[in-house]
């Protein structure tokens, strides 16, 4: 066993811990308050080769491990796990394309894809299909020119903001089999956006409905096969998993870093309040609890890189237990910045905020548990 | 033993529920996006005696037990916590102003205080004092004048809104034989208030800084005697505490209402998910301890009622125990509304920013354990 | 709301506690290591009126109502829950008696049960069937000469060791409604039984199988009518649940005791260890969760004695809230006393052991939650 | 990074789990109730290289890793944590005496020390002294024939069993700079011992106070220098908390294999009880904090072998994790078995018993917190 990162590992988590706090950290609130994130900023992430992290470098992308792109999420949300988390979805997207798209559907979008001119988003959830995705009701008919859209998707981090939504539609009978996978341009005809939806956190990223009112979209928007677009979405969702546990690691660290610092400064009945054995205890279990779930982060997304037969049982573990370590350490944290936490200043409330939708979404953890009780039983 | 609500104070429940659900819940969210509460809404709520809730009937207020209050506030507290709690402070203040008041400063500023024409805010926070309120540094020189006041309070609820402050400031000595009480009536020359705070909740409660420059105020503006300041505001703690319990209680009952309503529509995997066991078991869980909280403060407010020995102690606990509960459950039922939950629409997550400060304001929950642990100390 | 015991019922409680620490409390670890209570315990526990607590007092019992019971068994718990909880079964067959037992049965058993010279068990569970109770199959057929019992009871505390048995056995349908109830004798032919059973603790319980093979027993032995046992059973289970939750309580009272006592005068690094302040907030906890635990379960007493509609609810969620907490508190004591809480000679190990079958019986914490979450649904 | 067991590494694991579930296992709840572990296993399981785990190679040992050795423990647990546990503490003495022990003094002992001929114990705590090790009282006065000890030392893991006594004893000044270690055969003149203490678990291993009324040890029994005996004790901690945490490790996994089968054949309400979901996510909520605990306690020993400047914060880390997990997933399977669970036959109750004391010696969790909130405040 080696629990070491490479060097070259030590460098991409630098790199975009450095990125993230020169070009994201500083603007986070701001970013937060305007309810969106400047498109200008994507083409220099996609410049550090961000936009396709575990696209293949044949594709022209980093062709990084998955384990190597968490270190990327976990660097990034320590300034912002909004930011960090837009990231992932496109990166979700791009690996899509890149695994079972066309050479062809490559060939029109990667080059974009991978500079991020063209942001992504992915469609899968619907206002009635969460946990049970498969349930998905958005059609699309096969016609002469091509599909024709009818549904709305809901929940859709960039909806009205990306430049293309890779979207779960049904194209065939009831269930999992039924379902494929098609690119849909912004601006395609007969594509609309509900409101902005006012949300806890994740604010800075734009959230909307999809709507497609017969929409229609070119036959070779189909990615890979039809009837395997659930597949596929199923398959992004390891990663994606993997991602946003890595983007609350990297936020819960953040807040223990600012809260030990404070706790230094922070007096209280004439002593730093660091020096208050029941506020030592606390930053000790967050410690602990902060560094078992780096471990088993890493451990999942070794077992997804090396193909490991129990590697989605591993990340959906590695989700439950980062995630909900995650949000309890901010909570924490909040907790012993006392007053001055739940000001919107002190950065720390925004974690708390951003970090509970890690708890819901990319399967919740409730479907999480799910997963696991399945494969041990399965096991048995 | 007794459990039940006399028909008085099912009376009392009722008609604070039924006010604030017809009066406040509509506008909760509109309130809390505009990051104020209407003056006009407070004269309807002292018309109904809740200005003056446990000021004496001599005095002209509600003459109301502090378990008759509790009542109020978790009623209050379905339609919105931050309104409730935000009535809390004016009557801990009229409280204070009835019990230690000097007969002439009862008469100048009682009537309006009964009616809410003069909404009164609580200063006794300061930067750097919190936890240790004793050693709060704004200072009150005698003067032939009155009181020249100089320094800061911080965390005021109502800063800037309100239309006069109940003001703990140092007169003599340090700790807490010091603190001497005055009212300060907005207006007042060098009375000057910070920008507004931007928190995680509470939102729509103005909080401001309070700034005393050379701030002049009348000789007859002492509350009580000088030097008995800090005990006052202590005294009024106790009550505090159990009205911010019973805000997180009511919020906590009105979140597992909607999720309960909400599971029995939702449907996954072609059944409601009201029927799935694990789900199930989370909402017996959150029922146990919702109930159990009740309780809990109910018997602490009587005890304060009784003046009995213990009951600094009981409300400490039930503080502690019932805003620990209420978060648990709001933020549980966040979950179960899945992503739903995160959206600002279904009311959920505003519960859980609102009660998060429950757990950090009138003695952080930390303070409650010291409290109760030097009590069995002492006791044994 | 009246939150006092009264005198009588502070009367009681210390009766109860006197008896317990003079007659039970230096004998429990003795009791434990026999395996056996002394029979000639119980003639004591009669006299006291403890034999028939909640029999009526026109059946010569102390006609107690549940909330006083509680108050014994927390009270006696302080001395040995083990004892304690057996008096409790004991009890929850005299009320069945007295409910519903013809004249003709009470006149032959109920003098003798209420002087405890008649030590009852209650026969429920088998091996097949624990959270599924009315599953059994021990069957009774009726015949001439009475019901002839084919089957066997497991985890029969006093299996071997009581007087009489309390029986639940199938005389018709499947399913509740063909279950009926009898009281079979000690020495009946065809009544054997199992080994000892060896147990974690509640080990001065004797605890056996107990085996009907052709056990021939009078038709006058019926208690009530046929097919009615089910409800009989499920009956006394509210009370039953009160009882062990106060046997919880008392134990976890009894361990915060000797924990403060032994932290004030065991010392570590130059000062008693009740002077570690994150050592002292877990004294805070286990102080607020112990009261909070303590007036839910009399609310629930009440609630029952009430006739109160939810009045099985409340008993439910009582039995589960309080046993969990009263493990989670004699578990931190046992923690707080380091190594020494870890051996017999101190007695809190054995409170560990004695309240982890609390969670368990009287039907299990799980089933508490499927009655609480049914109830929920139901009233919705 | 690389998660994965060499093949030698398994195969070390492979060996000492087949080991512990021929020689071991079947016997593990007689020793328990004989109160003893017999003298013949320990050959034995010193053939196997087992007596000197981490002893060197040149001095005869086996020269594992730590993190080897922790696949040893946690593969003997699942056999009997009582037994793993006690090994751990001979091969603690064992790696002391051969780091620091003379060539004459492993010459005189090592051979008998790795094939467990002697079995060692290791002698630190003291009835006064358990967190506050460094405040030991027992003296060791040098004189012209070597040393006489006087003093009491407690809860000694093979006290009156073991075939000699590593002991740590005061020689100089108070605090740790005075203390030194020397080895007490059996049968020395003065060394007497403590009635054997009854314990809630670790029955199998016999406990008791080891008492010097002028004992007399040869001055060549002297461990290393004078006065480095706290530097020597502490460095063996390390280590020793690995492998308690390996053992709650490997105990807990053999508790969640138990009761997955079991929860496959035990039925209710007419399924099986692994299909009821509630129970089911049980099972999911322990085999995640399992396997975190597994992955958290091999990096912990990897920092340990490679020297890692955070080993011993790693350790300490890993030690309350793993040890709470552990502890948490027994209990919870205790309960998943229902009323069989607290039947000593099935097994599960022994191991909530036996890992008890895991979180409290080898430093109690709370001392593990000092040790970790320390390290973090220094790093700040």
């Amino acid at each position: 066993m080696d629990f070491a990162l490479s060097e070259e590992q030590s460098a991409i988590f630098d790199m975009a811990r450095a990125f993230g706090q020169e070009h994201i950290a500083p603007h986070a609130r701001t970013w937060e308050a305007a309810g969106t994130i400047p498109k200008a900023l994507w083409p220099e992430v996609g410049a550090l080769g961000f936009g396709g992290l575990y696209v293949s470098e044949e594709s022209g992308g980093a062709g990084l491990s998955r384990l190597d792109a968490t270190l990327v999420f976990e660097a990034l949300s320590m300034a912002c796990p909004s930011v960090a988390a837009f990231l992932s979805i496109h990166n979700m997207c791009a690996r899509m394309l890149d695994s079972f798209g066309s050479d062809d559907l490559k060939a029109r979008y990667m080059p974009q894809v991978l500079s991020m001119e063209t942001v992504l988003s992915y469609c899968l959830t619907e206002p009635g299909s969460g946990s049970d995705a498969a349930a998905l009701k958005t059609r699309a008919a096969r016609t002469n020119e091509g599909y024709v859209l009818n549904g709305t998707k809901a929940f859709i981090s960039g909806g009205g903001y990306s430049d293309a939504y890779v979207v779960m539609v049904r194209t065939g009978e009831d269930g999992p089999k039924g379902v494929s996978t098609v690119i849909v341009e912004d601006g395609a005809k007969g594509l609309t956006f509900g409101g902005l939806e006012d949300k806890m956190g994740w604010r800075s990223q734009p959230t909307r409905q999809v709507q497609f009112d017969d929409c229609l979209v070119s036959a070779d928007n189909l990615v890979g096969e039809e009837g395997k677009g659930f597949t596929y979405a199923m398959k992004g969702l390891d990663g994606g998993r993997l991602n946003i546990a890595a983007c609350s690691l990297g936020a819960a660290q953040q807040a223990l870093d600012m809260t030990l610092a404070y706790m230094g400064e922070r007096k209280a009945f004439g002593k730093p309040i660091d020096q208050f054995q029941a506020l030592q205890f606390r930053l000790a279990d967050m410690e602990i609890e902060l560094q078992a779930a780096r471990t088993f982060l890493r451990q999942a997304a070794w077992k997804l890189d090396q193909g490991a037969p129990d590697a989605t049982k591993f990340c959906a573990m590695a989700k439950k237990f980062v995630t909900e370590a995650g949000s309890r350490i901010v909570n924490q944290c909040l907790q012993l910045h006392g007053g001055y936490g739940y000001l919107a200043d002190y950065g720390i409330e925004k974690l708390v905020r951003d970090l509970r939708v890690h708890e819901i979404l990319e399967g919740t953890n409730e479907i999480m548990r799910v997963i696991v009780a399945r494969q041990m039983l399965a096991d048995r």
